[in-house]
């Protein structure tokens, strides 16, 4: 089972700074905070169940599963018996710092290797605010459109990873992959692109190859 | 050819007010306001151009596209022939009543009879501010899925219609439009389905005559 912990939305001063002290914080003990975001049904939560499927015996997982105030996602990610927490974010359209800090304090990540946040169903929001993580992963997928990068730029430029998720509906939805990384590299030329399908499979060695070995050059940096 | 206009998040001590205010000032200009919402990639562009093509014998239609930064929608409009305006959120996520009544005076309604406004795609934080319209209606789009009432419960309280989009895409996502209904009435028992397809066509019939007996409702209040 998992646990619901409400948080709410304190004003800090500076979210950059109560970032910069989760990175330190975890990086003493070493967690890898991968955060993890995408419009409202892009495949969040079951990009997620098969990435801590590729990783489970591998690393030690946690969860944190932010939502405005439901449960649905947090009891898929337990049926994999792995620790996770619902954050609720008592409305408020992102995670910040603090709440992740806070949140990071309940799940108690002591033991653990790499801690997953689902963030809130947002484009917008969640790229303003640094939540501390070492790794920023944003899926697109087809259904939305290869023209995402022009109308929620910001988003793209702060991820280091983009995921194609439902590439499988490519032809359905007429999305060109090579557009949309197009569009993201102008916006950020070190994106790393991945397509994948979480209903298929398709894309997940490759996306989860990835993963491990940023993992592994973080843990050994 | 349309304008481009920088809108900037003035904080208003109180946005239920303004939204009063902006609506009354519709009602006497008899504008009918219709705040259109969803996520990002639902579909709201393509929804709003069949929409349109529907209308525009029968009224005189104005658009207010937000977005961020980008023009991209309000070029797509443009090319319908009717009066559309371009409105940068400066980075906010949301389109609020301050912002609106200044979109307004900017696109200039005398002589209108209807306008859209095409919010920032986000499920989230345009449910929370009422800009003033006379009708809000959301999309929820088959591939974001049939539980997305259950995580972002605000938008369909708030939503008088819910246009269930990309419907012919339904099955291969899972969709079932039955469950999306009886999840949104669990909120919001007034809430008025319709099945649509911006792609196909499917549906418009429907939702345009339903859309154009509440303008004629309003209108004759």
């Amino acid at each position: 089972m998992f646990e619901v912990y409400e948080t709410k939305v304190r004003v800090t001063a500076d979210n950059d700074a109560e970032a910069d002290k989760v990175r330190a914080s975890l990086r003493e003990k070493k967690v890898f905070l991968i955060n993890l975001m995408g419009s409202p049904g892009a495949g969040k939560t079951s990009t997620l169940v098969r990435t801590i499927n590729a990783l489970k015996d591998d690393y030690r997982i946690g969860v944190m599963e932010a939502d405005m105030d439901s449960d649905v996602d947090a009891r898929t990610i337990a049926d994999l018996g792995v620790k996770v927490i619902q954050l609720h974010t008592g409305g408020s359209c992102h995670m910040d710092a603090d709440m992740t800090a806070r949140g990071l304090d309940r799940l108690s990540v002591d033991g653990l290797d790499v801690v997953f946040l689902e963030n809130v169903g947002n484009l917008v929001c969640p790229a303003e605010f640094d939540v501390g993580a070492a790794l920023k992963v944003m899926i697109l997928s087809a259904p939305e459109g290869d023209d995402k990068p022009l109308k929620y730029p910001l988003m793209f430029k702060v991820s280091q990873c983009m995921l194609m998720n439902k590439i499988d509906t490519k032809d359905i939805f007429d999305f060109d992959p090579e557009k949309a990384v197009r569009r993201a590299e102008e916006l950020n030329p070190d994106i790393v692109p991945f397509e994948v399908s979480a209903k298929t499979g398709e894309g997940f060695d490759e996306w989860t190859a990835w993963l491990k070995q940023q993992i592994e050059a973080w843990r050994n940096s």
